[in-house]
């Protein structure tokens, strides 16, 4: 009953803005009558929202096509939603590269970069970021003042503010105000999550999660990081760090990740994770001592999952993380969490592979512009 | 902006009628005067509002008190909420006893009573159940049909109609329709809920976890369980199983409880709490050998909650469950969450007690009649 502040007329326009919009988004080159059509708007009404979608280039003309078009003299005007009216940005700064994605306002990717980053500072980590995202832009001719928002992935705990306020996985990364330098050079609205969140939701939106609102998304690493959707929003917990998981191993007061998968007697370097790939490659050749370094990693991370699983009850649990050797660790998950699991959720690769986190920091760009391109659906939230 | 269906005089009457209850449900006997004052309604509307009220029996004319009731010939009518219209009730079927709660329409606790109950069939239990109810009713003179809702808590995994899919901790209890059968006998709305969820809302309520929506409660035992609320709801899971961790201790393949908290060799009988009870007594004592069980099976459960916070990052952990031995946990809890976790959380020993799952199942038949109360509230969820 409250929040119905400002004038009527600016919120009908606002509504009525937004349902044009939406007939337009899927694609559709619509001409005023289907617009009413689609809208249940007067022909007044679709032609003045028309005129201001247009004055704000979020609709332009379509082009007449097709023989039709030529052959009846001047056919009616149809208008389409202008995608390219704006650009989103989805970056990954992992351990050894960062990704990104650019996107028009439908979310579909134009583009996509990559540059490595092992073992830099954070100074350097953000140069490297900034620059990854420079020569993607150049590369895709957007300018900079086209991007309406940015996503960025992060391994660590990430506050409100988009401060990275603890991460083990990257050297000096810890207080990095990852969300105001990053917005600072690239102005405009940064969004920063933790990497497994991410990777949660951009599975939901285009991967094996679609359609599921209870996540458990595993990002297996040397250190394991897991996000997971409740409710189909991001549970990040009472102070950021759930699913940090890292430390699970530790309990039980067994070996690291990097003992169990030596294959010499002596651990591997933490986050060398090339070492990790040989070893699970030497695994799948037959190589006994590989093969029993892999078995008992993939044991220890069963068991961590296993945990998740039994504290969230999700609906699906998807493996990604590793581009090698991960799909080692999905039969063994299922057969384990039968046995002790009173529900059995899905197990599932990843479908979206390395671009995974981008593609989710990508995901929560896009939910900040259509904030922008419908705001009425947000303001609707003050009714509750 | 939909959902305003109805009638608007209707509506508004439902409006009027839940801002005089609520200035009323505090306890305070107002006049119509003060009502006018509380609810900013005129007097011919409070008149109007306080007429229904009487007539529903929600409100009842309070008696003058005081020297100046009487000394000043006929005083203004002061009315108060009639918090004995309804009675509601808490109940808590456990392994050894069943306990239940009754209060009044404020939440208030006006009776208590439990039976024994162990190792009894489903049946026998269910009975059981029945006659602790009838038997508090009888000694607190409220007829049945002044119930008007009642909660009860259960182990294991229960589905929205109220029926337990799966108990392992009650013999021949998988497959009850608790929430069914309940309801036939006593004839109001029955709302069924894992017992370690109630005990989270019951600390929440009146507990230690006040004014936390970020909760994990453990409810210790030879099979513990876990409660988790998140952003202040129960989280359930996908298919009810969150905190099921019963089985966590068997994913490193070592020891059930039963062994772990055995002094002489052989495994204690499961779910025998007595002798669990008496272990705990000797450790204390000092039992060498007691002590050393004792260790070994807070170990275990300080690793299960940690795997837990770890997953959730909650705001507080309440440990709750055996009266006997149970702040044995706290200390070495906290020790061991400040090792792995990245935030640590408050670790509490639960203020409620044995009484904490009965006062959860009476929280949340509260809560159904609060929406029998306030209607108005509850269809405002519609706007969103």
């Amino acid at each position: 009953m409250t929040g119905l502040t400002g004038g009527d007329s600016s919120l009908l326009r606002r509504i009525n803005s937004a349902a044009t919009l939406r007939a337009l988004r899927g694609g559709a080159h619509l001409t005023v009558t289907e617009l009413m059509d689609a809208t249940g708007l007067s022909r007044p009404t679709v032609e003045g929202v028309v005129e201001g979608l247009l004055h704000e280039r979020l609709v332009v003309e379509a082009e007449p096509d097709g023989p039709d078009a030529r052959r009846r003299g001047r056919p009616a005007r149809r208008f389409r939603f202008h995608a390219e009216a704006g650009h989103l940005l989805g970056v990954d700064i992992g351990s050894r590269e960062v990704r990104c994605v650019l996107a028009d306002l439908t979310g579909r990717v134009v583009a996509r970069h990559s540059r490595p980053v092992d073992y830099v500072g954070a100074e350097e980590r953000l140069d490297r970021t900034r620059t990854a995202i420079a020569e993607l832009l150049r590369r895709a001719h957007i300018p900079r003042d086209r991007l309406w928002a940015a996503g960025v992935g992060t391994p660590g705990i990430v506050d409100r503010d988009g401060v990275v306020t603890f991460s083990a996985a990257l050297p000096g990364w810890t207080g990095t105000d990852l969300g105001g330098r990053l917005a600072r050079s690239l102005r405009c609205p940064v969004l920063v999550e933790n990497d497994a969140n991410l990777a949660a939701i951009g599975e939901r939106w285009q991967g094996v999660a679609a359609g599921s609102d209870d996540v458990v998304y595993i990002l297996a690493g040397l250190s394991p990081g897991a996000g997971s959707l409740i409710g189909g929003r991001v549970h990040r917990g009472f102070g950021g760090a759930a699913g940090e998981i890292g430390a699970l191993h530790l309990l039980g007061r067994q070996a690291p990740p990097e003992s169990l998968l030596s294959t010499t007697g002596t651990p591997l370097v933490p986050l060398d994770e090339e070492a990790v790939a040989e070893v699970f490659r030497l695994a799948r050749t037959g190589d006994p001592v590989a093969k029993e370094a892999v078995d008992r990693f993939v044991q220890r991370l069963v068991h961590d999952i296993t945990a998740m699983v039994l504290t969230l009850d999700p609906e699906i649990v998807v493996v990604g993380g590793w581009a090698a050797g991960i799909d080692d660790v999905v039969e063994p998950l299922r057969t384990e969490l039968g046995r002790f699991c009173l529900r059995l959720p899905r197990v599932e690769l990843s479908a979206l592979g390395a671009d995974g986190i981008a593609l989710g920091a990508l995901r929560i760009a896009l939910d900040r512009a259509e904030q922008r391109l419908f705001p009425i659906d947000h303001e609707g939230a003050a009714y509750s």
